[in-house]
């Protein structure tokens, strides 16, 4: 097989998962292998292991690798590729670039899940072929990551694209956010977030089906609204009224062609897609609507390898 | 004298003013004069007219003219240089760079006003030698740009840093906008939003020193402020709050160094500012506060002129 390689790795506290990219950002091969506790010089080593081990499993010869890349959740200096803090990982000052290039002698390059996810859609997934392009991740929090002429957009120092931080809920209604400031879109828009207001809605008693759910998951709030629990389909509407928002402010800052939007909660469908492009039609100059579409991610899972692996294109 | 000259054009309805500057964005000469009302055509004649006026009458030989700029109020198609309507012109499908560099033998270039101004503050303004800087101009309306790495950035259809229509304020106090949607920014940090509340809080009888006034301006309201009036104070903490909040929000998106704003609202001074920086602390992750700063413009009026020449800068 001909062609340049590239090697994306998502790394999670508990596995590793490292996948084989084809110039064209498509996902040829994958490989998953435990992450291991037992110090930051010893994962390295093991993710070295596991990249050889992905291309030696591969049609392709190493020479053919032009570069791996990796999404680590956390704090970092990205063109240092020098990992600050990672809770996730229990790391804490780690040279990832400097270690891996050493062991590899590949270029390396790192940056934080959430813009690697963005990265991945961008490439190869929802946003495919589109040079500017706006990524939500919705999970346990909101992440975000800003794709401008196919690249990631960092900003001044990396805290370009926290969406999930831009605080756009009005101070009557605003809570903390575990970022320290209030007001926070992650704090109605996030899984976390429709549970706490799910929880909320049964504590204070409305009438609502989710009281009869121990441990209520966003999923449930979804499945209920679907079947026309009106408390439900409040939380639902408040979630997708915040990002419609976000997304309209957007508009006239980023001005992206297209809005990407994955993650666990972007699985509900049109009950949370509808009222997102509602919002943004209300909320949004004409002129920075045209030609502006909001779709669901494609790439899933892969989306953290893919983008990893995307690191490195030149 | 030697090096590259640059040649920007401030195309007002009434006068148009041209200005030479150096390859630091130093203003070093320049001129107005009438813009005349007889059709495109005729305006474009006399703008390249003015334009080797201004040349002949300085130390510099056309030779070192490296390009001209126009900053111009209205839509337009900025990489083709083509005005599609300026009402303030009173013009429809002028094709300004391609008639221009006809006349003149020289690259040309537009941008809108705003995006110009912003450009002109950070070359050799208040945002000089800084790679990424918002910059507001708080005048009739609020206008805004972006630079990102010394350049304007456009979106993709340049609808990027239309600030002014960033659509936060909450729907339980959102008024329309000229622009058709809601809550616009400009609807309340304006002079024309300042004034507006003003005459509000006169017509619905609040205990305030602006009673007094006939045709109250932005600047009755802050020195009314200034003087003590809480009628007045409210009113500038409202346009001071929305300021902050868009920053709070622009810092997670752009995550620019600096904030830069200008016009005529923003000399008021610290009474406007104190509170926007309060305001900025208080909404905006610690990650992306570190480092930035919120300054008033540097070049006042002449940040088109100057913005305008460094439309050409390579």
């Amino acid at each position: 097989m001909s062609g340049k390689i590239y090697v994306g790795v998502d790394m999670g506290g508990t596995n590793i998962k490292v996948g084989l990219c084809d110039e064209n950002g498509q996902l040829l091969q994958t490989f998953e292998g435990p992450t291991g506790s037992d110090g930051s010089e010893a994962v390295l080593t093991r993710i070295a292991d596991y990249v050889r081990k992905i291309v030696a499993d591969s049609p392709y010869e190493w020479e053919q690798v032009a570069g791996i890349g990796a999404g680590i959740a956390g704090f970092m200096d990205i063109p240092e590729g020098f990992v600050k803090l990672s809770p996730n990982l229990g790391w804490r000052n780690v040279p990832v670039k400097k270690t891996l290039e050493a062991k590899l002698g590949k270029p390396v390059s790192i940056d934080n899940d959430a813009n690697v996810a963005a990265l991945g859609e961008a490439w190869s997934g929802a946003g495919a072929g589109i040079p500017n392009v706006v990524c939500y991740t919705l999970g346990t929090g909101v992440g975000g990551g800003i794709i401008i002429n196919g690249k990631i957009y960092q900003g001044s120092t990396g805290m370009a694209g926290e969406l999930g931080h831009m605080s756009i809920v009005p101070d009557l209604e605003a809570i903390n956010c575990g970022c320290g400031q209030v007001g926070c879109l992650e704090t109605v828009s996030s899984a976390t977030g429709i549970i706490r207001m799910a929880n909320d809605a049964v504590v204070r008693g409305d009438k609502t089906t989710l009281s009869l759910i121990e441990n209520i998951t966003a999923k449930d709030v979804f499945d209920a609204a679907k079947s026309g629990d009106e408390a439900s389909l409040r939380i639902v509407n408040r979630a997708a009224y915040y990002l419609g928002r976000s997304m309209a402010v957007l508009a006239v800052i980023v001005n992206p062609q297209r809005f990407v939007i994955g993650g666990g909660v972007s699985k509900a469908g049109d009950i949370l897609f509808d009222p997102i492009r509602e919002i943004f039609k209300k909320y949004t100059p004409e002129a920075a609507q045209e030609g502006v579409d909001i779709v669901p991610a494609k790439l899933g899972n892969d989306a953290g390898i893919v983008g990893a692996a995307g690191l490195n294109l030149r």
